[in-house]
């Protein structure tokens, strides 16, 4: 039993924690809601550790050694802090430490993308494969990219921000600050967002969007129109079509530029509208370079929501000499 | 003087060719027109075996025993054919077997860019570092990629075609059949295309640009957009700035997607219009994650029209075991 670890995926709407053997199985899970009335720093890191150490205690009998930590944001991969998470607004938040601390545990910090990146390497869709672009498409989108058979990480730690490819030259502004960047085109918050503007340029027409969302403009996400989609809608036909073909001219892009052997497609928004997955797999055969593509391999994630737990695991057991 | 190698550059325009020493260092050169009139591949090959010839024979003294060869477009590593070069249309040429025979030496082929990002590493503004992305802006816009310490060239030897990011999302057609294409907007090619529309829309106002180019709206080049820039031609002016900031984002989205230690710049593009550089950088700086760029070095080529002969001398030298 001494081959377990605990893998957490601190997310914005969720904290999972989950007990990850060796092969990558999970051997028991939580998954509880963020809560979104947690300001600052300390009750969210004190929300972190609590329900950690709650996990830990319940599952006493795996004999975890180690603990991986997969959290949206930059980390200092030497000191294992959060240096930012836009999500919960963290800043230079020196997370291993209060978890080693707190757990008297090994703890390994990584960014989310890079856990389930390594997930979906060692255990899911990208298995036995040497060069693969993973993109998750939820509220933003990010990727991790496995490169002649190892994780690539960056000059800083924050390689990987697909997100962030300008798809429309001095476009709708971003998050970032920056404009046109494909998430704010084709993530789960930049669909909304053009949801909303449409509907209120036209709540006529995108009635039945707005009962769907529960009445309100406002209320409408992204899984607003998955759910209209699914019922025919023709204005959320529309957006998915336009961003099926945004998502694709990201990916395009990634794959002229890396040529990667495999692109692996997850996360809430491609599982929510499984035909993303069709749209963007049927352009890029069509639009990006012949040479590029020729042997590309272009799979749905096998893990999913688990893949950042599964990822994180497996990485701490691997950075800490538990594996 | 055993340790010296060829390097040739096979261009659109130009046939360059470098006896190479093993520090980089260019022996003896020369640089001959690519005639355009000869038609088909036999005449062009043709055309660079007999230069090739001449060039060995006139530098006998350097006991070459290896040649390495950069041309545009995608390579067979493993046979060095030309699989597809779309500046000479040629499609399954086996030029290592060719040179070869011709020759006698032994031949090492590569992507024109993989060779200059090779020298730019080895031998100019890249050294000693890691993790570089090497764009060079000619007529169409290439990278080569170094990633921990290694040339990084795909799954099928075609990586590093970032002029085919997407930077207008459904934008002008480029010449490989996609829309919006980074090159289609800053490569030589796209921003005379783009100056010979407006000129055309409104020769009044294009006169000085029109009389630039000897009074032809068809002859505008991007050499005539460079020259009447420097007069401070207002047209000429706006464009490049356009060029600029299509250029910083497709510089942007590479750099978000990969964070690597260093940009290098270059290609007669960079070359006839430094201001580009200065846009760049200071786009990146403003643009670009602020944890993707930290650490980031932007530099301008060091070698610039040299860095193919003396990255593909250097390639050979390794492949072909004569270093």
């Amino acid at each position: 039993m001494k081959k377990n670890t605990a893998g957490i995926d601190i997310g914005g709407t969720n904290l999972r924690c989950g007990v990850i053997g060796k092969d990558g199985t999970i051997k028991s899970r939580i998954s509880v809601s963020f809560d979104k009335s947690l300001n600052g720093v300390e009750k969210q890191t004190d929300f972190v550790i609590q329900n950690t150490k709650q996990f830990l205690s319940a599952n006493e009998k795996y004999d975890i050694k180690a603990i991986g930590v997969g959290i949206a944001g930059q980390i200092d991969d030497k000191t294992g802090s959060v240096l930012f998470s836009p999500n919960l607004n963290w800043h230079d938040v020196p997370l291993k430490k209060i978890l080693e601390k707190e757990t008297g545990l090994d703890v390994y910090i990584t960014n989310d993308l890079t856990a389930i990146t390594y997930g979906e390497w060692k255990f899911g869709a990208g298995k036995g494969e040497d060069n693969i672009i993973c993109i998750f498409v939820g509220t933003g989108i990010g990727s991790g990219i496995i490169i002649n058979g190892s994780l690539y990480t960056g000059c800083s730690n924050a390689a990987g921000e697909i997100g962030h490819t300008t798809v429309v030259s001095g476009g709708r502004r971003c998050t970032c600050g920056n404009f046109g960047c494909l998430e704010a085109y084709a993530g789960g918050f930049g669909i909304a967002k053009i949801a909303r503007e449409r509907a209120a340029a036209d709540n006529k027409s995108f009635e039945n969007i707005i009962n769907t969302a529960g009445g309100s403009i406002e209320d409408i996400t992204a899984e607003t129109m998955s759910l209209a989609y699914k019922t025919g809608d023709k204005n959320a036909a529309l957006l998915i079509k336009e961003t099926g073909l945004y998502l694709s001219d990201g990916v395009i892009s990634s794959v002229n530029l890396l040529n990667p052997c495999v692109i692996i497609l997850g996360g809430g928004v491609i599982g929510g509208i499984p035909d993303l997955f069709d749209i963007v797999k049927g352009e890029v055969a069509e639009r990006a370079l012949k040479a590029s593509v020729s042997n590309i391999k272009i799979l749905r994630s096998a893990l999913e929501e688990d893949a950042g737990i599964i990822g994180a695991a497996g990485l701490a057991a691997l950075r800490c000499n538990h594996s």
